[in-house]
């Protein structure tokens, strides 16, 4: 914690004011992170670190769930390797980190900092694949992954971020198309569940799609200023990185072929959603499920005799229960106030001498600033209770924030206005050609986010072309 | 698990034959690593991380333990900033991955891939320390590194591996000497009672020491072939980061202080030391603490009737209980035991039809090969107690082991032919020149691995020059 944050929390800009600098604000007055030395860069701050961790471990915890095994592949690709799949080259080469030089010495061959790793992944699995009983293979790796971006923000964007990436082999299309899918729900699952942000599930169109996939999956979730953000995305790859890598088994009829593969990831970018989903204009909320503190407690007039014993004895009897610390520094309570407001901490447990006379402690929401009387005896059955519905009602704000931000257009004027006066998601008809979806993002700045697995038939004709629509896509600016 | 592995087990080649073909056949045959496509990388596959995660949980775990938080600093550190202070640079420069370009960009200032972050962490403590009730700061990272190694091996010298580091800010020498030698303790705990691998505990020599520390602090273990290895080391970084980063803090009376820094740091490198303290000829042996299968039902003519269903109600009943598994392969049995014998899984649990008919299992020690027969109803209890005996079995043959390769040398005649003869470790006293370490080096290869805290009193003088001696060094040959 820095000096100032210990002696005052500043406020932060209102986010109906300016967006982008409330962002910057919370993830700064959060303590979420800091800018590294190099540009874009990162460092995660203990705070941020702390729900980072807990995400990666609900995650971790699914995806071992699901059958699949950690491993850990190097950071650098030689140059030629990176060139073997021609659509991935094309899509990635742009905004790698090159390295040139060992110590002294120039190198041989030019090594990219790993921007993705499936022509890691490829390589090897064409080496340890050999017949059907190898298969599937189902990893997952934890790592930091570099990608050269030009404009740069905590979380949303930045050079180095930390992420998992999956990458599987399977002996037929419908087994790799069920784990692409399977994988999907998982996020999506984290996502609604455990960090209360509902997301649309849905297919990115040909132009959207991962470099080298034959399609791909993705979630998208709404921010409190009408943006989207995509969440996650899984990637059936077809046998095209197999083709490319000589990936093939032998099948149960003695006969070569290649593997179907998938690659999916989820990133440090979701802490972006998950500041920008729950905030308010006093800083960061987080849900109970996520929270590394759940409940705080903030003695009153501590110097009294017997507050702080009462509070740690509190403390410790409610350790098991839920995640709960406390603040018994000597800073006011009012600042202190302040400051697990801007960590978003889901609840404040209050206790002063009057409180603890009558055997009561204060529960403050941080979501809805509620306060309630809760007996001490009644504490360890109403925390938890408390914990849920704030997770709860986190969700269904989100939900019904989303609900308000998304609109039908039938024509290009209703979509340019809805995009004009409110942003949000804009359900409208496609006719499925490239040159529209090109259009409409030079016209408005909105990309499709999702042809969604949930079609509704909006009108017959395309929303830019007039054409016959071939499908229903939801349209959106986004991060 | 690659095709060859499934069809057959090869052995490994004996380690009084050729020790270096044994460890590198190990870690193949086991399956523990791959190499990576640029010179020097690794890939860690599912078994060899699934025990890196386990020592990663049990480290982290005392890490909070003792108070600390864990972090993320970037991979990139700008080169100016890594010259600020001026031994470290000089140590690190010859062995450092240098980023050049972005894209298509040639970068204005070449990057460093971090081969360790205290030069990042030392820039973040400059802006965010300003108060003694700032301090202390107890951060950690579980990162990868890049050092660019010569000559390598898997875990022992790779150029990029995985670790943890610890960065640490004190108000006081004392705080900070004393977390220092708490780190080296944490170490020595979780490899002695968690990796049963006994360590001796010291001081490194002003030529060993980390590049930029007043003093390091090591933990060496010995291995099978009589070499030592280094397991971890912690560092008092004094005052000297501080200097150069300019990171100061206002004491209680007012006046700017330096702070007193450490640095800590365990890595992938562990692994080594367990595969080459505990393996034998037949393949891995991984201590029952730490293994990701503490037991493996093996079924034997599981075609018969009953076999699988009561080696699957086995399974379940034991899952609460150690970490059990199954394998029901349509493999041969002998190939089963070759296979998990190779990986070093603590005890095979063998049950047949006649077995279950007389309601009895097999249990076989990976360490001994001594077989048991126990009744079903007394697995519940028999299983985790004879675990714990292999844990404790395993510790006391390492440190029996070490105790046997452990010599005293008077002279450097003595000293030449314990090195010949057998290797290990040799207890002789020093000068405290660095001349006489380096003569002793050049003419035996043998290094100082550390000036113990438990002195001894070997002679009066100095096993080299025969001047007058300072204290007991423990000397080996080392990877």
């Amino acid at each position: 914690m820095s000096k100032k944050n210990k002696d005052f929390v500043e406020k932060v800009t209102a986010m109906e004011e300016d967006f982008s600098q409330w962002y910057t604000d919370v993830v700064k007055q959060a303590e979420l992170v800091d800018y590294g030395p190099v540009r874009g860069t990162m460092i995660i701050r203990p705070y941020g670190y702390a729900i980072w961790e807990n995400i990666q471990g609900e995650f971790d915890r699914q995806f071992k769930e699901t059958g699949h095994t950690n491993v850990y592949f190097p950071l650098f690709i030689p140059e030629s390797m990176l060139q073997k799949e021609k659509d991935h080259i094309e899509g990635f080469a742009p905004e790698v980190a090159w390295v040139t030089h060992g110590g002294d010495e120039e190198l041989e061959e030019r090594i990219v900092v790993r921007p993705t790793s499936e022509v890691l992944f490829g390589e090897y699995y064409s080496k340890n694949i050999h017949s059907y009983r190898d298969l599937p293979k189902l990893y997952n790796q934890w790592a930091n992954v570099v990608r050269w971006e030009k404009t740069t923000r905590p979380f949303l964007r930045t050079s180095e971020f930390l992420w998992q990436e999956g990458h599987t082999c399977h002996a037929t299309k419908e087994e790799a198309e069920h784990e692409t899918r399977q994988m999907l729900d998982v996020y999506a699952d984290v996502c609604e569940n455990f960090l209360a942000i509902p997301v649309l599930k849905g297919k990115k169109t040909e132009k959207e799609k991962f470099a080298g996939a034959e399609y791909t999956l993705t979630i998208e979730s709404m921010m409190h200023d009408g943006r989207a953000l995509q969440s996650g995305t899984s990637h059936y790859l077809g046998t095209g990185f197999a083709e490319a890598f000589d990936i093939q088994y032998l099948d149960k009829e003695g006969k070569q072929q290649y593997v179907h593969q998938t690659s999916w990831g989820v990133s440090t970018r979701i802490m972006g959603a998950l500041i920008m989903v729950h905030g308010d204009n006093r800083g960061l909320v987080v849900p109970p499920r996520v929270a590394p503190t759940q409940a705080m407690i903030v003695p009153i007039a501590q110097h009294k005799e017997g507050v702080l014993d009462k509070a740690y004895e509190l403390r410790d009897r409610l350790k098991d229960i839920v995640r709960v610390d406390i603040d018994a520094s000597d800073k006011m309570p009012g600042w202190k106030f302040n400051e697990y407001e801007m960590k978003g901490i889901p609840v404040r447990i209050e206790m002063g001498p009057r409180d603890i006379e009558n055997n009561l402690v204060v529960l403050v929401r941080r979501d809805t600033g509620e306060k309630e009387f809760v007996a001490m005896d009644d504490l360890a059955e109403r925390l938890p209770a408390l914990l849920e519905e704030i997770q709860q009602h986190l969700y269904e704000s989100a939900l019904k924030h989303r609900e308000n931000m998304t609109s039908v257009a039938k024509t290009m004027d209703e979509f340019k206005q809805i995009l004009d006066e409110k942003g949000g998601f804009i359900k409208a008809m496609w006719c499925g050609n490239i040159e529209c979806e090109e259009k409409i993002k030079e016209d408005t700045t909105a990309t499709s986010r999702c042809i969604p697995f949930d079609q509704e038939h909006i009108s017959d004709t395309c929303v830019c072309c007039g054409e016959k629509a071939k499908e229903m896509v939801y349209w959106s600016k986004a991060y």
